[in-house]
């Protein structure tokens, strides 16, 4: 087999940034719109898109049209037992929900430059803040992206700022980082989107590393100062219980 | 954007096949097992497991090794949205399991040179026939397989028997495919594994298009010729139920 394989990374990336143009709104794709959407050479998609209906991961209706393959059911299921979190874990979001007076609650997990919400439990208050499983956020950004970068070096958290809208941004992501590394656990207001805010503490392995942030999220109205002092232990003890429960990931399996 | 990206095919294809060394046996992984399993050196399963992290196929546990990533779990939406099927389409399913005698009832679509079930109900029998959603099976072998071919050329027909385990297969296969095509169902024993027999119709797009087989699946010692005969009318009143449902892959959406 050839060592010399330049495009191997770039090819993967290609294919799963095409795939990413499939979703709810746009759950069947034109070649026409994929050439559009990506801006590749019409010959470039066409080769693509047979690869991934190869692996599976495309399906061709037949009316010159694609959708996600069948290949992803597999896939499907595999993501469902590496991330599906034990009973005992749900009952723990959920509590937590409740005793931050119905705001969401979500579980992330950094994933290259971005965090991954892996679990959540919906609020129950009629603005709330809504995520999906599955769904990537900005690492730079928000109470669970400080959290995520408690324990890297100046250097990469510099890195993971250039990422974001503000060239000066490095010193106050910088600032955040560090504070909620030493409080062990942060708060945000309006960092990745206006009137939203968050706070978040970090979940640790068996081993003491550093896996994913359990956060609250809702409208910044409603985390003022005294709201916030008021659901940080149970956010702090959310954490702990998660850590101790561990399986995040599959992790000891 | 360069043309030229001869490895594209290729690098997808083993980022796939990377990924299906993760199953229920195997939820996690290190750098060792995979070359080991895949024969690669080692450089190239290094380069390889990056990528996937990066584009969140994969996920780096901390303790060396690697899981799933939760990439995989907005692809798991997008699966699911695509291949549910409406619950009136299911319980046509659990409806011609229980007209076959309790057996169990697969969906299978063409993905390639393989067939994948991407909808299933259960037998009630103890010894069953279990088909997990997502399973690959091959397509030169089976009822299903022979219903998926019957709008095939002989040329395609020769090119799946080629894949099977016969090299004068090809004759064989093209005689049950123009069986199943002439009366609209097939039946099968034991062609993939000694021991199971199934029973499979062809489902239709609103265009006519073939799309799927309905299938039921069971022991050979309960496929008789008369168990047979007794349960073809309620399989093509499935498979018709299906086609006038529509659905299948995400059609008409």
């Amino acid at each position: 087999m050839p060592e010399a394989d330049p495009g191997g990374v770039r090819s993967v990336q290609r294919a799963v940034d095409l795939l990413a143009l499939y979703d709810a709104e746009h759950p069947s794709r034109s070649v026409r719109e994929l050439v559009t959407a990506t801006g590749l050479p019409k010959s470039t998609v066409v080769r693509l898109v047979h690869t991934l209906e190869q692996c599976g991961l495309l399906w061709s209706r037949g009316d010159g049209r694609t959708v996600p393959g069948p290949g992803l059911l597999r896939w499907a299921e595999l993501a469902r037992t590496t991330w599906q979190l034990p009973e005992e874990a749900l009952a723990r979001l959920r509590a937590l929900s409740e005793a931050g007076g119905g705001e969401s609650v979500g579980l992330y997990v950094r994933q290259g430059d971005a965090r991954v919400c892996v679990a959540r439990h919906e609020g129950t208050r009629s603005l709330r803040h809504v995520v999906h499983v599955g769904a990537e956020m900005p690492l730079w950004a928000g109470a669970a992206g400080h959290v995520l970068l408690s324990r890297s070096d100046h250097a990469a958290v510099t890195a993971v700022a250039a990422q974001g809208p503000d060239p000066e941004g490095a010193a106050l992501l910088w600032e955040r980082v560090r504070r909620a590394a030493e409080r062990g656990w942060s708060v945000s207001h309006g960092e990745r989107e206006a009137g939203i805010s968050g706070a978040a503490a970090p979940v640790f392995d068996a081993e003491g590393r550093l896996t994913a942030a359990v956060a609250l999220g809702g409208p910044t109205v409603r985390f003022t100062d005294e709201a916030v002092a008021g659901f940080v232990p149970a956010l702090l003890d959310t954490a702990r219980a998660l850590t101790a429960l561990g399986s995040i990931g599959g992790t000891g399996r």
